[in-house]
Order: C-alpha cells, then structure tokens, then sequence
C-alpha cells in the first residue's frame, strides 16, 4: 500500500462542506454530507469516501442528482415506512431515513424503512452504526450503484455488489459491525486499488473468457465474483430485491451506472432495519452476552500461523482511533485529485 | 449419487407421524410435524428432511424434548413478538412464530418474531416461504444446532453454519427462494454423504492442520469452512447474535451439539421476519417487476460451457413437482433407518 498523508479531520470535512456548496448545495446540508463522507475514510472505508467527490459533483453538475429534495414518507404502517429520497443526496435521504427507523422502534420494537430515489450514500456500516447509540441493532441493505455482477454462469452484468451491514452493540468491547459487498471485492476497492497503481489478487475478477483479471485499470474488460459462487449471487439477488425491486427503486437492468453515467437519476434503493434491544431483554444482559461472545471468539485457538482472531468492524474500529490521533488519511493521488476539483471550483486547495 | 427410491406421500406422511404418537406426541401435532419435516424431503432438502427422525425420537426418549409444550409470546410490541418455545418441537414451534408474523404483518407491514427455547426446525426455506401465501416476504434466520465453524483463523468450534433464508413471491415465475447456510455446505449434507457412503469435495470442511477433509466419516476431525472466507465467518456471527443472543437463546459455546446429546434442552433460537408487500406498492406491479427480474437473469448469456442459469429455488421447485408426480424419494440407506426405527417403536415398518 502507498504511504498515506495525515490531515486535519476538520480540514477535510470544511473542503468537502465547501465543495458542494461551490455547486449550490445549502450550507448545512453540506455540512451533513461532508461530515458523513469524511467518516468513511476515517474507518478506512476510503472506496466509498472523500476518493467519491469529484463523481458526485460532475454527476451534480450533470443535473443528475436533486438539490434541494423534498425528502419525505410516501407510506407507514406501524412496523415500515417507504421513504421517498426525491433524487437527494443519498448521505442526507439515508440520514432521514435511519432518523425514522429509530424513532418508529422506540415504541413499535422493530422498524424496517425502505427507500426509493435515493442516491449513492457511502458505505454500508455508517447508517447501520447509528442506531447504536440508541442502544439498537442496526441493519443496512442497498442496492449498489453499477452492475458489476452477472448471474452466476453467466456473463450479462445483471447484479451488483449490493452490501448488507449489520451493527450490533457491545459493553466493553467495541461493537460488532459487519459490512460486506456479496462480492469477493467491492467495486470502490477496485477502483482505488486502480488509483494507487496496484494489482488485483486473484478471485475479485473474471473476464467474459471466465479468465482471471488482475489490472483493475483493466476492470471493464470482465466482472466481479460473489463470495461463496452461487451463493453470494442468491445473496446479491435477494438483497436487490428487497432494497430496490419492493421499494420501487432499480433493481437489475434498471440501475444505473453513475460511474460513467453523470446525467441521469439513479434511482437508489436501501433498506435500513432498527431493531430495539430493550424489547428483547434488558439491554445491560444482552451487551454482556455479547461482550462474553466476542472474548470466546477472540481468544480461541488458532491455526498455526495465524496471530489473531479479528471480529468484524474490529479494524474500522482501530483505523478510527487511529485517524482521530493522526488526522484523517490521504493518498497523494486523491490529495492530487481533491486539489484538482478545488481548481474547477474555484476554492481553496488543500495544502 | 445413489439410486433413489419413492413412496407415496401421505405414506411417509403417516409413518412419520405414527413414529412420533408412540414416543408420547398428539395425534394432531404428530401430523403437523410429519407434513413439515416430509416436505424438506420433497423439496430436496433431504439433510433436513426425515433422516432425522431417529434422531429426533432419541431426543424425546432422552427427554430433551417437551412434549407437550406452551408455546407463548412472551413479549411483543407492534413490530415484533419473542416466542418462548418452551422446548417444543422446532417445527411446531416455528409453525407458531410464523403465523404470528404473518398475523402482525398483515397490520403494521414488517413484522420480525424471535425465538427462544425451540429446537432443530428442519430446513430454513420451509418457513421462509409461508409469507408468500399472504403476499408477503418471508426472512428466516436461525442458529444451527451443533457448532461446527470455527472463528476466521481459529479452531474452537464457537459457530454453527447458521443458515439464511429469504422467499420473494413471483407471478408467472416460480418463486425466489434462497435457502443458504453460512458455511460452504451444511453439516446434513456431511451426514447425508456420509450415510451414502460417497466423499466431499475439496472446500466443504478442513481439519484442524488445515488439511483439506475429503471422508464425511472422518468430520469430527474437522471443521465447516465459511463462504467467502472471514465474510461468511462474519455472517454467521451476526445471524448467531440476531437469532440467538438477542432472543436469549444459544449462540456460541452455548449451543448444544444435538448430534450427539440426547439429553440436554439445545434452547435453540430463530428469526422469521414477514414483510407485507401491499404496504410497499400495489402487489401486481411487484409481481410483475420480479417476473421480469427473473427472466432477464435467466436469459443472461453464458459463460462457455454453461448450460443454463439456475434461478434460487429453482431446484427445489423443480424437485417439489417431481416428488409430486413421483412420489417422495427415499435412499435405500434412509429406508433401513426408519424400519429399524419402526421395529423399536413396534409401528408398521415401511414397505
């Protein structure tokens, strides 16, 4: 891996806030956005973070995406609400959403909210994390936002990555937060293994000769593989389904590319469940049950060879900690790229 | 793959049936339970089907079983119930959480029930697919019933192959129904190979040298391997949290290895979420967007050599209507299995 700059978290959040304000979005959106973005790169979920501004703002530029989204409930039942984004910014229309989640299940127990018009919103963990410190479990499913995938067997690229995260709150130890593509590689990996001038390891490509791809310059030459052959693809189906197809938002041909494509409405779906503990049993009993898993898991024995057992969300965990000592990480590539956009749009570079 | 041989339906129904009246259960529940566990067979999911019946009998003799259980909801709010299964059979009891799902969906739309004190359910998709008839979504989760996964890296058996179901109601089309365990293959397929004397391939489990395991006699040697490495390691973790732990229910060192305790209550926990599509959109139009979902996924190109693309529940649709025309397959190992249980339980022995 290159070596990563350091830079004032605040720093980044205002050049990024600035950033769409320069292209007419409000000023406390783009703080919301900003600080959202940021977050990403300071659990290392840098695919899906600050590297994704300069495409959000040619897709802004290209009318593509609505800035000033009446985003709002189109229908309730006690137990769901389906969320109409009205092509917002998908950082603020996901913000909304999980907000409602959570208030729904203070008092209904379990909430599931769906969303249609909604835009690329970063990764996965960020809105399935928030219902945490409402001492809920949060689960997160999304359509992802270019076909990468094709069925299993076949090679029409029909699937996409589409993530599912699921944040479960702990005692002592830091919580349990999965956040997985249901393919090998996400693309936002490839793209900045791309970036960075880095080769793909063998299994996170295939081209359409079903030859294994390693040039992620190279990556629309073939497609992406699932995690466990036709599993990840049933997987990838399902999740598509229940966070694009039920929620009127695209699914399958329907989703657009907005890697390529600047101009035209994506269509986003997700889906963000919020599941009351204090339901279930006396939240104190349940974080202790958990802390008591995750010391069982961490400490058994382990092949010869291996150092550690990791839990999932464990290395966000510690790249936060890291980036909040050190400031958030940079590639010089993406500096580059920032101080690029900062010339477009007439703002202050980064130093 | 061994011959198979097949038998009436309503036959091994009531074989089934008559097999569970002698070891002390109700006639009506005998036949509830016998339909249940004679469909997995039907559907193909014969790791789950009536192979266990000897040892689902051993466990009632041993008294692990409650034979004549209150299944209850002991909490509920609107968008979700926990069942205490009072140690009843799993299908039994699953049969219960279900139609309460269904019952609270039809009202608040999204409706999730946790389990408590149930046990081995048979396969995932059969309550999965029961929303479907209601128009619904049916999401299933459940902790496995003997641990044979070890952490991502380790060798302490402390997971199980916690499988996933999701069934999508089409209209035209068959279903979507992915029935998944988190590991590569589920442990009944250990033991159905094992039963027929054939080996595993390559992936299936791993010995604690971190040998490959080919000889399914040889299983408790070893251990399951997740899909998609520490991906599927996370999954079932979080699957093992939301049905288990948050339902008070085992997960981890505390789940009982039913393969080899006849004795011990296993406690065992699950999820089956409904989800009412007409609170989401007009129940035709989604019908209609997942019928040509799925034909554009079938008619995909193909990778050289690939003869079809196969849809999730495809097989077992397929399988279902065979076992109809046919009747109920059976191996010959299987149907030595039950005559000698019908000899110890002095019932009618299958012809």
């Amino acid at each position: 891996m290159s070596e990563l700059l350091r830079i004032a978290i605040k720093d980044l959040e205002a050049f990024v806030a600035r950033a769409y304000v320069a292209v007419g979005i409000s000023a406390a959106e783009a703080k919301n956005i900003a600080e959202l973005q940021v977050r990403a790169d300071l659990i290392g979920a840098d695919g899906h973070g600050v590297f994704r501004l300069p495409q959000y703002v040619r897709r802004i530029k290209g009318q593509a995406v609505n800035l000033k989204p009446d985003i709002r409930v189109e229908r309730e039942a006690p137990g769901m609400a389906l969320v109409n984004g009205d092509n917002g910014m998908g950082h603020l229309v996901m913000r909304f959403a999980t907000e409602k989640a959570i208030e729904k299940a203070k008092t209904v127990g379990v909430a599931w909210v769906g969303v249609q018009n909604s835009n690329h919103a970063g990764p996965a963990s960020l809105y399935a994390s928030m219902p945490m410190a409402h001492d809920m479990i949060g689960l997160y499913l999304a359509v992802g936002n270019a076909n990468h995938l094709p069925p299993w067997g076949g090679i029409d690229m029909l699937l996409s990555t589409n993530p599912i995260a699921v944040a479960v709150p702990a005692g002592q130890e830091p919580p349990i937060v999965l956040d997985m593509a249901t393919t090998v590689a996400a693309y936002g990996k490839v793209k900045t293994k791309a970036q960075r001038g880095e080769m793909m390891p063998e299994g996170w490509m295939m081209d359409r000769q079903g030859q294994p791809l390693f040039d992620p310059k190279k990556s629309n030459e073939g497609f992406l593989l699932p995690i466990g052959g036709y599993k990840g693809y049933g997987l990838s189906m399902i999740i598509g389904l229940l966070a694009g197809t039920l929620n009127g938002a695209a699914n399958g041909r329907n989703v657009v590319d907005f890697n390529v494509d600047d101009t035209t409405p994506t269509n986003t779906g997700h889906v963000i469940v919020a599941i009351n503990v204090a339901m279930f049993q006396p939240v104190a009993e349940f974080k202790q049950s958990v802390d008591a898993f995750v010391r069982d898991i961490r400490n058994s024995q382990r092949l010869p060879g291996v150092e550690a057992i990791r839990l999932p969300g464990e290395g966000s965990h510690a790249r936060l900690e890291e980036s909040l000592r050190l400031g958030a990480p940079l590639s010089a590539p993406l500096l580059k790229s920032l101080n690029d956009l900062a010339a477009e749009l007439k703002i202050p570079a980064l130093s």
